[in-house]
């Protein structure tokens, strides 16, 4: 029998830390909704300052963060929005900036490294002199690190080249940033520069941070009172939400500093996966906290067999879609033991291929 | 210098209690969103339980509850909702059942009780085959105890015979209950008989049960299955949500039995406010914990100068909208010493009315 | 048999003349897609020039024209509007400003006569201080002649206040003309003058003017710029329009002088039906070219024997919804000779009534 | 001065014939949205009969077709549509579908032929066991011809695979057949087994068939009724329809014979152009009615240059949007000595390049 789970489905999974649970039971709260909440109204304050935007809101989820940055920069009925095909707007999201917002999708493709081409987004943009047939481009959407690429790296070259486009043509700009912190650590730039050339930014609290719940948004100061009313709207305004927000403040304080290690131990991971000869994945590509790999055909082991073989022992992966790939997400809960653990554990499927032989 | 603040703007400024708090420091979590957080779990089925439904879903808040199911009763576009033109969705919810869901409402007018005519609410159902110029109507929706009508509760039989009008036309009927619990109560009706006829219920935990955060959708199986996806479109889907649910169980479990005090309390509050002369109290329609009263224009206070007197000896009302009236809201936090303070700072503002004179 | 059918079902049933259809056989056309239909163009311009506003736009339907005179006031999602409870947009066209436009309904009472009461108007406004839970407020909209209470006009000196309502909250104030020209006529104003409080103004071409097709919106340069737009997006826009613009030509210079035959002969037969016992009809509130009257209970002859009997002896008439009502609408394709044919019919269904008698 | 114009913008500019202009002038009508208009229900089940499906409806152009189609299919809150990323709907329709259906868009790469990948149509259907975060599938939609591709012609044997594909998901095919009887005609498929697989259909009649207002959508019985209904919700209903189905009638009888023609002068022009040495077209790629060229950058003749040498010689054409290539299209309202003065003014632009040197 299993007693400890190795849970490498995504980084979503952190447990809170003592600390964030001490934090959650003695937080100074208040009525968020009629007023303010002084612990939400800190923590938002404090994470504008570091991500260099004027104001803050704090939201239950990456989500309902991106939906609402979306809707608002796309205000106005007929609005088009320029994204990446494999984006998690456009593919994990329920098509809810559509299904809810009425705002039309412009997908250009995502290159392997999560970049659109710069030309491809340009040229994606509508002439507004023919605006009678066309929606009126409103918004360009990044996201950074880009999870269906594995969790590369935007650069900061490159985002500030696509808000000079943005800019040159009166759009908005912004970064889906579920994991810029991983970004601007793996990267070495400060999250502020990073994001600079961006007009909202959606930040994940509960991904690589770990804090139990919640997103922030950042923008400007009248973004983000739009951005409130639309959380009501949505339902994502809470009452004594400093409860959550308390949390979220250790997250911030104690786990970016982790990351860079997070990101190590992914490299540990992928460099013995490559060892492994039934198995096929890009160690080089591997920037931050996200391994992707590939079993091969050759190896006669199906994604479901591997997944449930894991499962019985003790570690949890999780297949992408339909193809024979698999996600490993690491984070602060998994250690270099659990790392070699798991690698132990997969060559035992692959007896063929030892390592070594 | 105010210390002590009485805060009677709303109930759903009631402060997380140290057990609430000890309940979320030492909750067993884990990611809702990919599977199942245990804790969340419980709650739900314990809720579904007691209010007599197949399942439950907890979100971030009562707009979302009531957004989604709405939504989830009217996802057939071209859908219409018959509804009080006083509710709290027609009134303080954005409008998002229309300017999020696309569900057009076609209200009925609310009568002091907080109920519409049953004959209106016939009325107002679409005949099916005059189809072609007008919107299928597809769900009735009560609210109880009804906030706008200062509390009062919507009787079991009323409530069936909506529930009869409803199924003899195929029509859902939902029930928005954020305060159920306080009509339960008050009209000595178990909770699961009073909500017996409709098909989707949304509790508010964090109103006069006290929860920090959140509330809760109750429906049949399929229903919350809808509800959920729902949910994760709009971004109510949060990731260790246990930590919200732990502190809402003892909400459930602690708080439902002090309701009834709550009432008593209510009562206290509006004898005494009928005893100040320069004001207009009900004491009869009192039925819950909102006491409406109106300043007499003859006093020459205004309302503005009557809150930020209070204010000033803090405590803490709330205008009703731009007339006359001032709400006040009873809760668990506010004491019967409390309340005698508070008539006490009123009666000073009309000395020329005093008591006994 | 019947060989002349009398069809008061609607003014919207007259055919076309020989001189519109020539007119459309004849007529000089174009792309009006792609550029400008030269008839199209003309007719735009000319109607805009009668009715006082600076730009028109012809549309398929009298739907459309509100629909879209709507949504382009209302182009920022979270918008609502104010509109009576009887009127045409909320009634008749399938709840779309919602449904299809994310436009949030705000109803009025509409008294006997069509207007609201100015200080509900006002009461409706939402706060803009409390925009947190509330839609933003931003149109208004009249319809006149009023065709759910008769086809009764709405007067010069209401609908300039209206304007003075709009205006001093920075809102816009749309109305639904189908029939301006009917209330023009019988108030004895000028169409221009009549709706120039006015941001927006739909009017029918096919209901008492005899086109066989269509309704054109009136507004500013801007709001037909926009308007066009949306139009386009509706799939509202037509190519070789001019056929329809070319007939709807002829309806504007032949048909508004016989605007006042019609409310002629519509008091006739109101008066006429006034006499039959069996029947209720308040002959002072028929002011333009609608009749509605009520069938008496005592009479014991229902709705559905009513019609079926004029059917039979070649008359349509038509039903208002589930009531005992019953509305007959003129037109300049009803001779005086059909009334009295008509009311001889309904006479021999009240034998026992006689007139005279 | 010119006189005579040649205009190859788009097969939308041919004006309707004396016959079409004689048969609306005396056409037997009635109020289509009452009841019936005998020439709309008459046209309806002709085309029905002839496109192989149960019923028919008439809407006032391609995008209002093509939109209810979608939205028909698409009635479920939370739906997505598969289709080319250059297909019309995706890029000329104002991305209609999402800012006033609420569907989302998932495109796939349509080829130069006009096809998509089967592999990719299949792989863009969502999963609908990862249905928390995914939205749902429910409709592929393909363009007969492909205008984008230069009116290339989707194949039986393609449209019955995709259709396969649709059936083995239980989604619904819908088949923007703007131009089919191009594409039956070029294919020599009749047109109803050409979309046999196909659930719904739309079909413009006033492109090659030249017909001057009009589209029509097919499909079954109960499909046709929420269609209808749904024209009367965008106000695509019109009264006296019969003036515009009659000229659509001779356009049906007509024109379809006329296209073959068309499509010989297309070659004609495409040879033509090909000689000239400036040029760029593809000849072997011109299938119907449509020809796509470019303008070589080292004849140093921009678009705009070439577009209005060619108007001052009374010949318009068409720039594709931003890039260097032009759209000519033919229709029966071009004879074979236009394009021959077409090619002869074309020359004289590029005499360094005359043909036979």
């Amino acid at each position: 029998m299993v007693t400890k789970i190795v849970d490498l489905r995504s980084d979503t999974v952190t447990k809170p830390t003592e600390a964030m649970r001490a934090a959650a039971a003695s937080a100074i709260v208040d009525d968020d909704v009629l007023g303010s909440d002084p612990t939400a109204s800190l923590f938002e304050a404090e994470i504008a300052a570091l991500v260099g935007k004027e104001a803050a809101c704090f939201v239950p989820s990456g989500t309902m963060a991106n939906l609402i940055c979306v809707l608002v920069h796309c205000e106005v009925r007929g609005s088009e929005v320029i994204l990446g095909d494999k984006c998690h707007i456009n593919v994990y999201e329920n098509g809810g900036i559509s299904t809810i917002g009425g705002v039309h999708s412009r997908t250009v493709p995502n290159n392997p490294d999560g970049t659109m081409d710069l030309d491809l987004i340009e040229a994606a943009i509508r002439d507004p002199h023919e605006e009678l047939y066309y929606p009126t481009t409103r918004l360009i959407c990044l996201e950074n690190t880009h999870a269906n690429s594995g969790g590369r790296c935007i650069s900061l070259e490159y985002t500030d080249k696509v808000g000079e486009i943005a800019k040159r043509h009166a759009l908005k700009l912004h970064i889906d940033g579920a994991r810029i912190f991983n970004a601007s650590v793996a990267l070495g730039v400060p999250v502020d520069r990073l994001v600079q050339a961006a007009d909202s930014v959606s930040v994940c609290l509960s991904k690589g941070l770990g804090a139990p719940v919640g997103s922030v948004i950042l923008g400007s100061k009248s973004f983000i009172v739009k951005a409130k009313r639309l959380r009501k709207t949505l339902g994502g305004a809470m009452r004594q939400v400093g409860i959550l927000c308390a949390a979220a403040r250790v997250a911030l304080n104690d786990n970016v500093s982790k990351l860079a290690e997070d990101h190590r131990k992914a490299k540990i991971l992928a460099e013995g996966l490559s060892r492994i000869k039934g198995l096929k994945v890009n160690s080089a590509s591997v920037e931050t906290n996200i391994v992707f790999f590939e079993i091969l055909e050759s190896s006669n082991i199906s994604v479901e067999k591997f997944c449930n073989f894991l499962k019985e022992h003790g570690i949890l992966v999780m297949a992408v879609d339909t193809c024979s790939s698999i996600r490993v997400v690491l984070h602060h809960q998994i250690s270099e033991s659990d790392i070699h653990y798991t690698l132990s554990c997969i060559q035992l499927l692959f007896p063929q291929y030892l390592v070594g032989n």
